[in-house]
């Protein structure tokens, strides 16, 4: 190929461009749609928001499959000699590639088809988490499972007809969610984590509980949002270029290149549960607001993956919003807000009662060491259905089983067992891990960032995350979707996954907090 | 034809009305990008909004032009024994073939060079304003002028080369905001009205004003939301199928048929201006919200037109909201709210201030009499600018004579005067009008509405609204688009337009009030 490109492929990577950009703001009027129904949206207007949404979706579906794409996507291959400094073709044809590839190879039948199951098998689920009644919901499960493990055939994983098979079923499944990674990589990971976490709980569950009476007194919810924004502007967030705003469900939504919303909610008896949101979703946030500009309106302007992802909010969430040197720098301004709801309470009680760990049912309720044992649990049972080795009527069981071994107490009923997250009622499978992935892509990146910045604990005292953003900018955020988990881990620690960093960041800190 | 249509007309009209249904989805959600951009938007996003909605506008138009819309339309030509108790065929495909007609018969190129001056125009407009230089908006408005009158010839009207002339270029012009109404109807009417209105100013402000110090205190915003919240729940607006916001200029836009959201803005030293902005914005609202179901997701489920709209909404603000008896309902639940600043202020006094005349240069500013006058103004020097009698250079001269003429006093300066509105430099000709035409409607509705409900002013003091409600929507609101404004006026007043119910009301409250 000559060096310079003929007319005709730059004309074609132009018009290739301009497709993917039309379909990239259908996605994000999408999400628009989507952050006013959670935030917004009268009760009455639900099932005709429904509607709207469907027929966005339709026409963003139908700009991807547009069989011009695929020519151009054929003509331009690898983009060899498209380059520039202004956009990164070749990144761009190769994500495009993947997104187009899952896209076509999915009949059109099959996509409305498992929608619809969804949609019933998603309020069989609320009505059987109601009653408490796993029966009623089991034939919806096993339906979704089935629908999943033909959407990862389509795709190319398990028995291909196509005998173009890459991996097995599951691997098809958690590749939507974070690619490169299959089944074996993670469970080499998860199981020994599991039971190092395991052991450690066991043992924090034998010590006595801090004192944390003074954070369940009244805390003023509007006080409390005050509070919230002026921490989220000081941690860096942009208000010109994003939102805070209250939902059901905290969530982090992606509505433009400078249109980045976060949701929260507010409890009166727990300070720490709205804030704690606010900082979890500010890191997913500061993600999707650090990307290069050379990627605005593409498809490489999102976060690589659920677990990189999931990496950027956890590792604000916790290891630095739970850490004794943020602590240092808010506790002082904390007391300012609620000087009566924690009168003479000392720093060290306080940094011990937003750290408390104490095994629980529910995994969204979790502690920062309990919470990857209830995903390791998850990862492990899906592995089962999908392999075959657990049937779904067998799956309470093997679910409140699980409990008992991972984290010692059990489920009396299946609504806070194994109906408690939606998620399969959804079809949602292979996404639990991400949860897990993130905690520990962090504790990685933390070690390198840590290493390179060794002054971040002074800094975090003096409320100055400067340094931190730009080193998350620089060795991960900009990147977008250009590069994959795998090559983020390796170029930034030199080595593959590992739960070493995070296990030795959890054992540390817990040690001393409960004198183990 | 047979009294059963064939089975095939059937499925036709079915796979028109979901095309139809489609871009009408597509025409809410550009209206929810529009609402979130005037009430959410983050500063920093604007450019990129304004590509999303070309995207959508783009598709909705698409969806519109779609040559096989235009051939079921052929097919299913007046709808001849389609109509259904479920569903009005007639007039579905009656207002469907006028939408397709208007805009397949503007060439793309065309749209699009004027949606992109208009673009301009606006911004030229904008310094404009700001530097009081009209020398330098004149070209675009120039530009605007033409890029309307060669729109309203590619619709048929004026000299068209083709012959099918059906009035005026400005006739043409009128018809997109007020269809069936031609600048001579509304010359015949505006002209006298205009008149009289001006006779009765004159011999107003010869006379003493009110006193009005006590609106001018300090209102809390937040207590003014609360009661204007309150108010707009008691006037029937059902908080379950729409909301209440803010924005810098108050607006109604529908998202849905069941989401029907209005904005409103607040300033502390006129609580009066926050409350009749959402008064009026919930007129709009009411009569979006009455539709009948049929309608539902349709091109019928709209006001059928700019005036019909204008005179709901300037009924509930004028005619209701600044009455006798409305504020004898609502005046000591307002002294609640607000106690200190109406302390020993009588009710009469109170009504005096809510209705002073005086005479302003700024028509977003005007009292309910002097308003007319403003857009009386507007109409003539629209009429001469498309009739060629004057030129935009001449514009600034003869807008302050006839201001002079029509409201006894002159802007000193452009900014003031002739540059004082946006719709000009948008485009937006034969739109003015509209107001002043929702003056005359709104009182020719009310005529017979007491007529028909002698109790009304009773129930206005106790406030209750049910029946002008239940009133309005009969015979006004549930038809949407299926009732032409001139069929509405014959039905329910038994004659054609007419100002003298305006000018029997305005006289005979101005009279009183000023003692004339």
């Amino acid at each position: 190929m000559s060096k310079t490109p003929p007319l005709e492929q730059k004309r074609a990577l132009e018009r290739l461009r301009a497709l993917d950009q039309e379909r990239m703001h259908l996605a994000r009027v999408t999400a628009l749609l989507q952050w006013d129904e959670e935030t917004c949206l009268p009760s009455g207007a639900v099932e005709e928001r429904a509607e709207q949404l469907a027929v966005l979706e339709g026409l963003t579906h139908e700009k991807l499959v547009n069989p011009e794409v695929g020519r151009l996507l054929d003509n331009l291959g690898d983009g060899t000699g498209l380059e520039t400094a202004e956009f990164p073709a070749g990144d761009f044809l190769r994500i495009l590639r993947r997104d187009y590839d899952r896209a076509v190879k999915l009949p059109p039948e099959f996509v409305r088809e498992s929608a619809r199951a969804a949609g019933l098998s998603q309020a069989a689920w609320v009505r059987a988490r109601k009653n408490n009644d796993f029966a009623a919901f089991a034939p919806h499960l096993e339906k979704m499972i089935d629908f999943a493990r033909q959407k990862s055939v389509f795709l190319g994983w398990g028995c291909s007809p196509l005998g173009d098979t890459r991996g097995s079923v599951y691997d098809g499944l958690l590749d939507l969610h974070e690619p490169g990674l299959a089944e074996g990589d993670i469970a080499a990971v998860f199981g020994p984590l599991g039971d190092r976490l395991s052991a450690l709980l066991r043992d924090i569950s034998a010590r006595p509980q801090p004192a944390d009476a003074f954070l369940h007194h009244q805390y003023e919810v509007e006080k409390q949002d005050t509070f919230c924004r002026e921490t989220l502007r000081a941690l860096g967030f942009d208000f010109n270029r994003g939102r805070l705003d209250l939902s059901a469900h905290p969530f982090t939504t992606t509505l433009g290149f400078d249109d980045v919303r976060i949701t929260t909610r507010y409890a009166a008896e727990d300070p720490l549960s709205g804030l704690f949101s606010v900082i979890h979703e500010g890191g997913h946030a500061f993600y999707e607001l650090a990307l290069e500009s050379a990627l605005r309106s593409s498809c490489l302007a999102e976060g690589t993956s659920m677990g990189i992802h999931e990496s950027q909010s956890r590792l604000w969430e916790n290891v630095i919003g739970r850490s004794r040197a943020f602590w240092k720098g808010w506790f002082p301004r904390f007391k300012e807000f609620f000087p009566s709801q924690l009168e003479g309470v000392p720093f060290e009680s306080f940094y011990r009662a937003v750290n408390m760990v104490r095994p629980a049912l529910i995994r969204v309720e979790a502690d920062e060491l309990s919470y990857s044992l209830h995903i390791i649990l998850r990862f492990e049972l899906e592995q089962q259905l999908f392999n075959n080795t657990l049937t779904v009527n067998e799956l309470p069981a093997a679910w409140n089983t699980a409990m008992k071994r991972r984290l010692g107490i059990e489920p009396a009923f299946d609504a806070e067992g194994v109906l408690q997250d939606v998620h399969w009622s959804m079809g949602a499978f292979g996404y639990f891990p991400s949860y897990a992935l993130g905690n520990i892509y962090g504790l990685q990146f933390w070690e390198r960032l840590t290493a390179d910045l060794p002054d971040t604990d002074a800094a975090l005292e003096r409320r100055d995350y400067a340094a931190i953003h730009e080193w998350l900018r620089e060795k991960i955020h900009h990147y977008g979707r250009r590069a994959e988990p795998s090559f983020l881990i390796r170029k930034i620690c030199g080595g593959d996954l590992s739960a070493e960093p995070f296990l030795h960041y959890i054992e540390k800190k817990y040690t001393e907090l409960y004198g183990l």
